[in-house]
């Protein structure tokens, strides 16, 4: 035991500092979600294996987390596995839970489960770690918070209209100017894939796109035609290297563009409705862009498709993102349950406020003034005007010993306490207290009254 | 997956009013805890195993969860002990990471990973879930929170008067009369068991004596003899069997009894502060008593030891308990770090504020009034009214959809949502709401400063 302990690679320690400026966002982000109707439940840290597996593809499986089976996990292993040293398919005979890898498909088994007490449609939030054994590294944790807002049961297109304003309000109330919440649909990259006429290069063809800006409409051509996709089908989406303008500028350009595509007219009929409903209710410090580029969750998604994109001062990845998906609970075996939801990248927010230092001073957990102590009667004085201000909701504490008095500043100052309260013999006799600001370093006699509103402010 | 899919046994979910009351039960400690200058922490969901294990006795090293290694775990594995199906010793092999068992043992590895930035005294609490492989009963799970605040690096008594008083702050907070906070010393059971002459029988004794209202006298000194301990013993400790009065009358017994007990004297002295403290302090709804037979964590306090049992209307066991263990963090190698913390049991306190009906009403997640949907302009003109009661902290939502209004209004009503605002087309043509109150069925027409006032209230 000499050596320092540690912690698994990929999870961290969050000091009072860390974890204030933390719970400051999730505060934010939880009274937002509760103002627009969305109600928080929570799910077990881990689930039954085959709830999880199975749902994040092959390599979402190796991802998860699987718990040792307690007791003799052996005794019933397969024999022929365990000579074999078949590590995969002796998992499932040692390993029957798994830790959550997100909250979506614990929602969805939420839902099923549960269906007959929920009331349709039913908007509920969760803020709750999850667990990916990912290779770590730069702002990749294995342990890591989600915080998802999600409806299930309405196909009406207000949801998406209100998660749009949903993402506005929290980043607004965090003080993020510029913020761009980008939007898409899948029903658009269908209607593209239609009239470049191929499905099965869209990606290629999303990605390249997306490109436009670094390289030039040239580049992206170029790009396009290395990976198959013909000149006649690059010559019919010729529009989209000319994507510039307002939202419904391009939402027009769009609706020309899929003309033949009833699918993709589908997809612009609904963006239409979410960029005007935004338009006639306004947004606070962020903005909506239309980004046909936007491809994510291509595999599940079915109608919109979000993503925001932090402040362009910083250089970020995506702090959100999300979409409508028709099929949440299929996998349960409870169909015909649409859903629609949004997620916010906690960590990626909480580097985003300190690179921009907008994370107000008052975040702290620290108290606001330490009680010097002078030895026990003195201590006792001091109780008791202490407990006087807890009951006000001022923090506070006693230094525990009566050690010497430098000593005892020098432990405020460290700690980061503004005020020093000094209640000594003299102070004692005449029934005051001499209020220090640690920071000025000015120093006055209040009674207590004058103390605790000093104290309040 | 026809199969209604289900959760691990010993695990939960929480629906929408369940965590509204436990988080206004975690919120109270958490503001008392920071009102009396604790800070908070948080640790990894798992720790390396060899941080956890041999820390709680071979039943604590059976029932942490273990998790699996990653990718081809048996590739390493011992072949003898696959061959031999040797569970216990494979696990090491196969397993590198545990789930927390507690929140001390992180804490103490947190202390003496992170010492150099740490100011001490250093008071920290943390509010996290842990998770034990135990046998699931009723209020025994398999995940739940723990929910502690532990000074570690500083002697003085002024901690445990500190922490009667936090135990007093937060259940009279949450609005409990009566609770008793039991406070016993280590040192004092040492007194005991050198003036019974058998330490060995120390915890044979104080079962025993704990019996003294149900068995009476005669019946715990039988209980005691049978046990083994002498007659001689048992009349040495005879005040013990009239050990009523007020705290300071007990403690004048105590003094007399272990009079020739060094150990038990010094566990006098230090009751005889804390209790004298607390009577000069003064508690708000709860009492202190003296326990002889408190005896919990025997193994590792060294000073005080607390237990707080609910109000007698109550029939629960100890809703929190704690003490003064003098080598937190020994076990990593940091020696000399007293440690003195206390714990509350969530689970418990919820069944306790439950069962006296003591939530307040207004602890719920749900939405104060529910906008009915009239269709695409009508919600619109709902939409503009919404977000402006959002901006205003007002919790509301509109019905998603152009739905019949009676089934709109039964949403609310099963929702448990107090007001609907009905803005159709007279409404609009108007500029008013019209808001109803859907507990007395009245309504009335607001503009939409009355709106906003009304739904803030």
């Amino acid at each position: 035991m000499a050596q320092k302990p540690s912690i698994p690679k990929g999870t961290r320690d969050f000091s009072p500092a860390e974890v204030a400026k933390r719970q400051y966002i999730m505060q934010i982000i939880k009274s937002n979600f509760e103002k627009f109707g969305f109600q928080p439940i929570e799910t077990p840290s881990f689930e039954n294996s085959d709830t999880l597996m199975g749902k994040y593809g092959e390599e979402g499986d190796r991802l998860i987390f699987k718990i040792l089976n307690s007791g003799d996990f052996l005794a019933k292993a397969d024999e022929n596995l365990l000579n074999n040293k078949d590590s995969l398919k002796l998992t499932s005979h040692i390993s029957e839970k798994a830790l959550r890898y997100d909250l979506t498909v614990p929602f969805a088994r939420y839902v099923v489960q549960h269906q007959n007490e929920i009331e349709f449609p039913f908007k509920r939030y969760q803020i709750q770690p999850v667990w990916r054994a990912d290779r770590p590294q730069k702002g990749r944790f294995r342990e890591f918070y989600q915080c998802d807002a999600d409806v299930v049961g309405s196909t009406s297109l207000w949801q998406e209209v209100e998660l749009v304003q949903l993402y506005d309000s929290v980043f607004s109330e965090l003080g993020l100017e510029g913020v761009t919440i980008k939007i898409n649909n899948r029903k658009i990259l269908s209607g593209i894939a239609e009239v470049i006429g191929a499905s099965d290069k869209l990606i290629d063809f999303t990605v390249a796109l997306d490109k436009l800006d670094k390289i030039g409409e040239d580049g992206v051509k170029k790009e396009m035609t290395e990976k198959g996709i013909s000149a006649k089908a690059i010559e019919k989406v010729q529009p989209l290297f000319q994507f510039t303008g307002t939202i419904s500028e391009k939402i027009d350009k769009l609706s020309e563009l899929l003309a033949s595509s009833e699918e993709g007219l589908k997809g612009v009929a609904e963006l239409r409705f979410i960029c005007d409903s935004i338009q006639n209710l306004g947004l606070d410090k962020s903005v909506l862009d239309l980004d046909v580029t936007l491809a994510r969750g291509l595999n599940y998604y079915t109608g919109a498709i979000f993503e925001v994109a932090p402040p362009a001062s910083v250089a970020m990845g995506s702090i959100g993102g999300g979409g409508r998906y028709d099929d949440l609970t299929g996998i349960f075996g409870l169909k015909n349950m649409s859903g629609v939801g949004i997620s916010f990248g906690l960590d990626r927010i909480y580097l985003v406020i300190e690179e921009l230092n907008l994370f107000p001073e008052t975040v702290t957990s620290t108290s606001t003034a330490l009680f010097i102590n002078y030895g026990e009667k003195e201590a006792l004085y001091a109780m008791k005007a202490i407990a006087s201000l807890r009951k006000a909701g001022v923090k506070v504490e006693l230094y525990p010993d009566n050690a010497k008095v430098g000593k005892q500043f020098q432990h405020a100052d460290k700690r980061g306490i503004k005020f020093a309260v000094i209640a000594g013999e003299t102070e004692m006799e005449k029934g005051i207290f001499a209020l220090k600001d640690l920071i000025s370093g000015e120093q006055f006699e209040v009674d207590f009254i004058a103390l605790q509103s000093s104290l309040q402010k």
